[in-house]
């Protein structure tokens, strides 16, 4: 267990839990913080002082009275600094940047290709949000939250054995990022991201959850007791080898196996197939643009990856008992994909494990993976 | 999520943490308690007082000087009680008698017919457990924890759409036994008891593991965070009816699907496979026997049965990432079903996942669903 996933009391009254408390505006001063973690009032204290200090917090004025000493009002300064963050996929990127509250200030959609390798893009990357900043208040940068599309080992930033992102393979991300910009950085998965933005920006309340991101490849990312759950190597989640039952043929993975799900559910292998059947399509937003002009080829495709990511999320869903199964990622949109996955589920499931399954888009859309990566960056920061 | 598994405060200082800290010899005083929950000395001496009051634990003479005061010696009582155990399955149960530590005084396996019905079969368990107590050292029965083979609605203690269980569907365990023996009751699934039995009596170190059982039935029990996972409506680790993705034909499985992890492999399965090619067998124990006197057809149903457990744990490993998989029950001393079922998962898994995944049988054997269902009614006992 890595130690931001350790349940415990540090997950319960953790500096980074007593900012997100005032940055949700659950509580408003420490006599708030005490009360809602059930830290004794010396402690809620120390851990405020030091997120003054740090600048992550300010106590002004004088907050409603309750009787006695009337307390004063704790809130994110607006003027703290920004967060900046970068969410990376196969054919196109998404920067931001954030207040400390996480709410995000501007943000840019950028056309970039992995396979030109790490330097360049990540170079492409900084620059642009260093851009964002640079066009601001003139707040400063505190750090930088990045997701890949790709294994990342999560206790060092390092990418390893991604499919689709040749050039990558162990690239420290975190070092390259380290070297290039003079503030904290912290390096994720896209799909956890996605999953840590979802939850902690829309549905904080579910305590085990499931996300799949169907994009150029395919993963998921895991809430289980309300946290970002990673499993013993860092790998939980990484769904897109597992066999598909009903997948004939089988195509040739490039994991070296045959009809895993990344090679007959992901925009990438939707693209092959078409192209395949001589359909004139070169990226994952051809498919999706075939399926709005009703093209059948098309749709029947997507419409059978649906299946296959339903059959997978079967097993998952009778294992791990979810309360709910978001989708995001480019595919998302597809409304054949997500009935298909549905009605996968509804057949192959337990009835008490889909009675009261919520089986939906995201909420936060587009943005899941920067909101995401602004919160890894803000719980690296404070916990350091 | 139920109360029991949230993580947070509670998993690390309450007073059954406390006991079992005691219980397992890492703490022997107020002192090491204190130290070792990170709880303050007055809230440790609260606890530990209701613990003592309620019998389950005992100050003593002076522990070892560490400079001044003296601590006094914790212990749990040897005549403080006992607690009752049952582990029910198809065809066989084992009732037992265990210390309030969680070791086991004395133990009893006995034939039983879950198809005679629910009354039948309960009322001979309870009596068979007032029996051991009976014949004991004559400390009284503090409570019984309940094993059953089937899906129980964990916060009712009631059976749920059992496969292989006639006549139980909505029957209410914990009424029918708290209404005959006087004494607190708790009621689980079996795998689910299998699991927390051999997590916290052989390698409570672990915190992400998953135990299958393979008997009559299968299922699988969940540890997450080192605590038994229950998900959103306490079906988690119900693989039974996943489907299997090479089994061909696919066999119509109780359930009204066809295909099920359950219909190809459980022992039922097998001996229903095997009684279809006219080899004279009529229960697992039959299939295990000609197993051990190398008939080739049961040793090749065994090992087919072995591939379509590993298919459904590739996914769940995949997805999971545990630190070790362990597999119990009657078919779990099959040699070749074990080596298939490896050969499966090496296979299908990512190597990131399976790397350093343990791949065993229980440690704890056949007392494991006992030794669980033991620490269920000792923690429900103590939180109440």
């Amino acid at each position: 267990m890595t130690v931001d996933d350790a349940p415990g009391f540090a997950a319960r009254g953790s500096a980074r839990d007593l900012l997100r408390l005032v940055a949700t505006g659950a509580a408003e001063s420490r006599a708030d913080l005490a009360r809602l973690s059930g830290l004794s009032p010396s402690t809620v204290s120390q851990r405020v002082e030091t997120l003054i200090g740090d600048g992550w917090l300010r106590e002004v004025g004088e907050g409603k009275s309750r009787g006695g000493r009337r307390p004063r009002h704790l809130e994110i300064p607006g003027d703290g600094g920004v967060i900046g963050a970068i969410d990376l996929g196969a054919h196109h990127a998404r920067v931001a940047t954030l207040d400390l509250s996480g709410h995000v200030i501007a943000s840019k959609s950028m056309a970039v290709e992995v396979h030109d390798g790490p330097e360049p893009v990540l170079g492409k990357l900084l620059a642009a949000v260093t851009e964002l900043v640079g066009s601001g208040t003139g707040a400063a940068l505190r750090g930088i939250g990045v997701g890949v599309p790709g294994p990342v080992e999560h206790s060092a930033g390092r990418i390893v054995s991604p499919s689709r992102m040749p050039g990558w393979n162990g690239f420290d991300v975190y070092r390259f990022c380290t070297d290039r910009v003079e503030v904290p950085i912290a390096v994720d998965n896209d799909a956890n991201l996605m999953a840590l933005g979802e939850h902690r920006s829309a549905r904080a309340d579910l305590d085990h959850a499931v996300y799949v991101k169907a994009g150029t490849g395919i993963g998921a990312g895991v809430i289980s007791g309300g946290q970002l759950y990673r499993g013993a190597q860092g790998s939980a989640g990484d769904i897109s080898h597992c066999r598909v039952v009903s997948a004939d043929p089988a195509p040739l993975c490039s994991c070296g196996n045959t009809g895993c799900l990344e090679a007959v559910a992901s925009g990438a292998a939707l693209v092959q197939a078409l192209a395949e059947r001589g359909i004139p399509v070169t990226s994952p937003a051809d498919v999706m643009r075939l399926v709005d002009h009703g093209d059948p080829h098309a749709t029947a495709i997507v419409r059978s990856a649906g299946r296959y990511i339903g059959e997978i999320l079967s097993v998952v869903v009778n294992f791990f008992n979810p309360q709910a199964v978001f989708i995001g990622g480019l595919l998302a949109d597809c409304e054949p994909l997500l009935a298909s996955m549905r009605a996968s589920l509804y057949e192959r499931c337990l009835p008490l494990a889909t009675q009261t399954l919520l089986i939906e888009r995201l909420s936060t859309g587009v943005d899941a993976g920067i909101l995401g990566a602004a919160q890894l960056i803000i719980d690296r920061i404070i916990e350091s």
